[in-house]
């Protein structure tokens, strides 16, 4: 877990109002949930291996025979956690709140969560998820919107050029089938795929035989990935989506990709994609997360070789906590990847003045002074001047401000110049 | 805890989006830290009686011997907390990165608390908390620039005509000593003090009679609170201070007062609290806080009863951490509070559109009036026509938009109507 310090925390609040600027002029609206939730809720299974990662608030007032009883079952020591995504926390909040919302509810989430993951390099304990999600439509009108409102907040923040690769749970669960994996082995096979980007079709290949998979399967599998058009991504078109594919295809699911892909490309014509489209069908793509039944995809960036976010269909977790199914589809952009990339950007205060003021200034005259200049318009922070006078000037600068003044006892006017 | 719909959560960040560029204007850097700290900070002693109220986390990987050992010690089975205020990290933070800040550092913490309180209205378990805390200057500059911020806040949310009452700790306790309450009964008469508005100056002594203090005491300290004078608000001068006293006050805490009323006035001339000062001094403020030991401050508006913020010098907290005295003074604004009494107020989009579309028109005509829409500055929902179109539009206004168009298929030409 880190601290952030002024610079740091400016950049990220500045970052933070772009993307809530842009996902409200898509139509989305801002929630908050609070960032504990019930032990059973974060524990039911949809979150996947992060439940493992959850912290959890011990009990309030346990005494010592509770503790004692507890000890062959420690989560009587607990009864919150705290999130490990804002998935879960949604999908409650929908349930709890539904007669008040919209029938097609677009919600913004933009807030913490943590996971007690082993600290290393790029992994935190508490990071910043920024998500969209779209809860009662089932067409791909949902996925478009948040395709375009994601590539409109990179472009927004300087991060032009950003593509999405999409695929669809239900291609790769009939793609399986068609090449002969048996039901049980599909997970596995799954896992292996989602590393075809590292290992190429013959690593997959290998690693599937290895895994006991069966070989008539694998082989064919093999040879369709083998195909030299199979791994270059492909703008979209029913055509190319049907070129990606083992022949056989189910109808319903090649439609509606083909649908976001249209709509993306009328939404954002002359995309920075290849072919002019910054969507491309990929159908290897995974995901890890069970709770995925339909569309998935991942944000690209042509500056980095790792992922900025990714999202998908869930059409049955809202169902668990409902009691009945509702069509919800989400993206989560990786805020901490993103800042990283994001230029330090201009301040938004038109000026910002250092006031040098001897130490003999009556504070009176100081007050007078500073209330004048923020009712300018500037930004102003007063210093006591120093034998070091350039090294308060440059830390001034480094700071982010453009300009100083000195000020002595009794003096009315200031002349304020700029700081280089 | 409780959840924000739509409505709320955006009146709620358009008020921290004020507050944040307030601070910032007058000179404050914001900081984030964790909100976990560790345990053994949390229950230091500084935090007071919130100090009981932290939710505490579980340890991971606790087995049934852990457990079973920590039945008579519970807190082995907590390694961290959630931090109850945003002042014991803070004094952390400062401790941690003293290097890389400036020597007088201005510091803004807008974040969340928690406190496992028992449910009562206007209590929450989990609530924002708005500090400005200037760390490393003795001088009354630093409780005028505190003040100074925080009206100008005030004012920038509507707010206008907020008021700041000030004391001294220093002061209360001379005047304890000046009246002959003995060193150890002193914490308890405070308390009693902290009732004056409640139970006026004969409850109050006739209280401090039933604790037991000296009756000799009472009877001075009551003759004194039943001159005219004490109860009501006195702007500020030297003159008016001493009045507010008994006779012989201490000289630099006097100074150190007169000094902050002085500049105070200078920055916002013609204020609009008594006297044109939004400042006046109550001797018989007293804060609860324990770790107060200077100047203590409590916000006021004319149009609730209650406080709307407070705060105080801390000067031997954050040597609790660093091994070193450095003076330090906060001013916190109740946010919770303040955001309620702030008017909704006008969205920042130019203009808010619903597109309400038959259900046949293709999603990439959808997509690309969204997109032209967008492009021109627009907020932007699609909604697919229902039979009852009035009711749709009512809640697009209730939502806060402003104008919808309709949308056939092949349509070109988008007209655009106001919302009523």
């Amino acid at each position: 877990m880190r601290d952030f310090l002024p610079a740091d925390k400016a950049r990220r609040e500045r970052v933070l109002a772009v993307i809530r600027e842009r996902y409200r002029a898509h139509g989305f609206d801002e929630i908050e949930t609070p960032v504990m939730e019930e032990y059973a809720r974060l524990h039911a299974g949809v979150g996947g291996d992060n439940e493992k990662l959850a912290y959890n608030i011990l009990r309030r007032g346990l005494d010592a025979e509770a503790i004692r009883a507890a000890a062959d079952d420690p989560a009587q020591l607990t009864d919150l956690g705290l999130r490990y995504d804002l998935t879960v926390p949604l999908a409650r909040f929908f349930a709890s709140h539904r007669g008040e919302l919209p029938s097609v509810f677009h919600a913004i989430q933009i807030a913490p969560v943590w996971r007690a993951e082993r600290p290393q390099k790029g992994r935190y304990r508490q990071f910043m998820q920024c998500d969209i999600d779209i809860i009662g439509d089932a067409s791909a009108r949902a996925e478009a919107e948040l395709a375009v409102a994601t590539l409109d907040t990179l472009d927004a923040l300087g991060l032009e050029g950003g593509g999405i690769r999409i695929n669809d749970r239900r291609l790769l669960d009939w793609m399986l089938e068609h090449f002969g994996f048996a039901p049980d082995t599909r997970p596995g096979v799954l896992i292996t795929i989602d590393k075809l980007d590292k290992i190429g079709p013959d690593g997959v290949a290998a690693e599937l035989r290895e895994r006991g998979a069966d070989v008539a399967a694998v082989d064919a599998f093999q040879a369709f990935l083998r195909r030299p058009q199979t791994l270059e991504f492909r703008p979209f078109g029913e055509g190319q989506v049907r070129k990606a594919l083992p022949e056989g295809a189910p109808d319903d699911v090649v439609a509606h990709l083909v649908g976001i892909g249209e709509a993306v490309a009328a939404a954002r014509p002359g995309g920075d994609g290849p072919g002019g489209v910054p969507l491309v069908f990929d159908p290897f793509l995974v995901r890890g997360m069970g709770y995925y039944t339909g569309t998935i995809f991942e944000l690209s960036h042509p500056s980095v070789s790792y992922s900025l976010g990714g999202g998908g269909r869930y059409d049955g977790m809202i169902g668990r906590f409902l009691g009945q199914d509702v069509p919800a589809v989400g993206f989560s952009i990786g805020f901490e990847r993103i800042v990283d990339l994001v230029e330090q950007g201009v301040d938004t205060a038109a000026e910002s003045v250092v006031l040098v003021h001897d130490k003999d200034v009556p504070i009176a005259e100081l007050a007078a002074h500073k209330a004048r200049l923020i009712a300018g318009g500037a930004r102003v922070r007063l210093e006591t001047r120093t034998k070091n006078l350039r090294g308060l000037l440059e830390r001034a600068t480094a700071d982010g401000y453009t300009a100083f003044a000195t000020v002595s006892a009794g003096q009315n006017e200031l002349e304020t110049k700029p700081l280089v």
